[in-house]
């Protein structure tokens, strides 16, 4: 039982079913290839819909950004699960309560105050839980410089002596302002390069380091060889967005979301067209206001997909989008009759879907085949 | 029975109740002294709890952005409802049954085809709503220019043909942009002037116009005459934010939002705190950008709400915040010891709240006394 676009209420949040599948066979062939088994972010899903189309393919379990996450995949018997936000103290309790329910709950710290925390808590409790150390890969974060020997080892001896050490995590979050295929292989295996050489640090001294996480979107994807990593975390890349094709790493035939949305007027004095779509459903986020090609809140598309080059959302209100030609784009906005449904593609998927509750997931037909349920709480 | 923050998971969106409840009189005596009464628009607090404590001080209804809070609010008897934003006819529907269930639902449009569309669903379906004309006063949205006497008729003979005509309704949206008391008192006027010219071109053509209504935060509360409007749509205004401080018509102080977060790292080499606060809980709006003062992602608060002066969050991740002094200010961030909980007051306070689903409410000992869900869908 099918429903048609027209059937629904706008601004609605859709997935595009045959993408989504095709990303993610893409993900998976990709770290099947590099020999890297994965472990999907799933913060920008937040969907157990979604989650089951992807864990278990090539790797055994995901990432989450939230203990809600954790919780709620745990219900459904996703249970090798990566916290990776750098626990704190506040959240031992609510973590200690999934490793007893059964889940093999693995969390991050990345200092000596905070190893020294949990160690505590876990010998007062008795509960146990993998601790990775993190990385800092780029210097504007939190985690441990590769070359911070001390402070790594330091960290190390405190989460060993607990018996908690499982391994490292880094994120080569610089990736994302690249724009080069060779400059992005690079950053893969200098991420990649920089997490085994802290685990060879560790290794060195006699700690374990099972598990050397690796990962974002951008060198997921890259073509090279492994060196080593045990898992890829990558998250974004099921769906795609107009940052990522910034980055060169998807086309705009791959975004996998969108937003639907009504025309409800057409001010032909100014030359745009005002929809029901605004930073509500859209977001604020502006990620491509930096790169080459500005998409400022999205691009728009027909009903179907097709895209409408140059066309834009120019501005967002609360429930009120603004579409217009990009500054230079001598044309006038196409003949179009209010109540029309159009497509928006987003800048930054995570961002745009934070702001829904529900997808709505299209056929090949264009038609919603189901309803899947986003996690919030 | 309260709870204390330090029990409260992060990040937590907080409202000081005590400040609510000033800004509220605040609100309501502005209102009364200008001798207008006022429909305060509910898309900032999306919550019934919030709106008990303000329908009904100096005026009987309310205002929403979407259908959804329309049905909400009408649960709990708050039945005398305008819809604010231009109606399309995939919403008639939903809005027919509204007022079937005995809502007096006031909706808008701008535009013959509209009107013509919706006063023949009325005639079809026997259904009535009351309708006013969007007035656009800033040339940038949607809305009929005042100075458009043509239009405007013809959507009014159309609407007054079906019996559905009941006012016009303006919103002074550049007042955003100001920063000066003068200067905005100026636009007060402006803005009731011209929604009194439109109306005034109505009833001398012989159509009624019995609502004329006007609204944003600056002008609601700028100390001036009535000159003859009917009521005030102003909402932000029971909270507060950063960038109506920067419009200057609040300080921190009467700021009633901010989120609770916890500090989970300190980077001495980069001076800089970490907090597991970042855009999905402070939400990417950066209102201030383009205020004389910029707070980037918030002003930083001790746990009590004690400002922190220049200290910010100058950057956001989806669940990290990174916390530093502005440029030019040579200091270093507070000895801080993880774990400590923080408060942000946010630039914004619609976008902020949209990304939470609950309120906790706060009292004047800085405990939780209530958790007041937010309306979303």
């Amino acid at each position: 039982m099918t429903t048609k676009l027209t059937d629904l209420e706008t601004p609605s949040l859709l997935i595009d079913k045959g993408r989504l599948i095709a990303n993610i066979g893409r993900m998976t062939a990709a770290t099947e290839k590099r020999g890297i088994s994965q472990r999907p972010h799933l913060k920008s899903a937040k969907s157990v819909d979604v989650a089951k189309l992807i864990v278990g393919k090539n790797g055994s379990g995901a990432t989450v950004s939230t203990l809600f996450e954790a919780e709620e995949f745990a219900k459904v018997g996703i249970t090798d699960l990566l916290y990776s936000n750098a626990i704190v103290p506040q959240k031992f309790k609510r973590a200690a309560a999934l490793v007893t329910d059964g889940v093999d709950l693995k969390v991050v710290v990345d200092n000596v105050d905070m190893a020294d925390r949990l160690q505590k808590f876990c010998k007062e409790t008795g509960v146990s839980f993998s601790v990775l150390i993190e990385l800092d890969m780029d210097g504007h974060r939190s985690g441990v410089r590769p070359e911070d020997t001390d402070r790594l080892l330091a960290v190390a001896a405190i989460l060993s002596e607990g018996g908690l050490l499982s391994g490292v995590m880094a994120h080569a979050g610089k990736s994302y302002a690249l724009t080069d295929a060779a400059a992005i292989e690079d950053l893969a295996r200098e991420e990649e390069a920089a997490a085994l050489q802290a685990a060879a640090h560790l290794r060195n001294a006699g700690y374990r380091c099972d598990i050397v996480s690796v990962g974002s979107t951008p060198t997921a994807l890259a073509d090279i060889e492994c060196l080593g990593a045990t898992e890829m975390r990558a998250g974004t890349c099921m769906f795609f967005d107009l940052v990522q094709r910034g980055v060169g790493v998807c086309t705009f035939d791959d975004i996998a979301m969108s937003v639907l949305t009504t025309v409800n007027g057409v001010n032909r004095e100014t030359n745009r067209i005002i929809t029901d779509s605004g930073w509500m459903s859209l977001s604020r986020d502006r990620g491509t206001s930096k790169q080459k090609e500005d998409f400022f809140y999205g691009q728009v598309c027909l009903e179907d997909g097709t895209v409408l080059p140059d066309l834009v959302v120019l501005d967002t209100q609360q429930d009120h989008g603004i579409i217009g030609y990009r500054a230079g784009i001598e044309k006038t906005v196409p003949e179009i009759e209010l109540g029309t449904l159009l497509r928006i593609l987003p800048n930054h998927v995570c961002a745009t879907a934070a702001q829904h509750t529900k997808y709505f997931v299209v056929d090949e037909n264009n038609e919603v085949e189901a309803i899947w349920p986003r996690i919030s709480d």
